[in-house]
């Protein structure tokens, strides 16, 4: 079993409203320091071994449902899932 | 100015039913190898360096307005931001 943890972040050319809110929220708060807030995704998936590869079937899973890659890009890492 | 990436996820005994329909989504487009899916928030702030304290600020601003620490925890690293 592998644990493979997908990063989904708006692309840098694409405006981030939710983020904006978030940036004026902080600021309010007064916690100016803050200049840039972008939100993101983040994803934790366990995915058993089988005879697939793990790369291909993680590069077709994020491009077919879990991202949006016209606005949004994505990476990840695979962990060796630890059993409880 | 420091980049700080910060991990939100929700805790173990919470149920995900957002991560719960994306699983069934990729079960349905055959992707049976997938075990569970937990969705999470990924938030990139570029934050200022002032007098204050930075793991302070990042902590406090996590805890008073990022994440509900009731239901969900979080991670974060501290980069240097890279100026473009």
């Amino acid at each position: 079993m592998k644990k493979v943890k997908v990063y989904v972040t708006l692309r840098e050319s694409v405006l981030d409203p939710q983020g904006s809110a978030v940036m004026g929220a902080l600021h309010s708060m007064n916690y100016n320091e803050v200049k840039d807030v972008r939100i993101g995704k983040f994803l934790e998936l366990q995915i058993e071994e089988s005879d697939r590869d793990l790369d291909v079937l993680v590069k077709e899973m994020c491009e077919k449902l879990l991202t949006n890659t016209v606005i949004e890009d994505y990476r990840y890492d695979v962990e060796e899932a630890v059993t409880k």
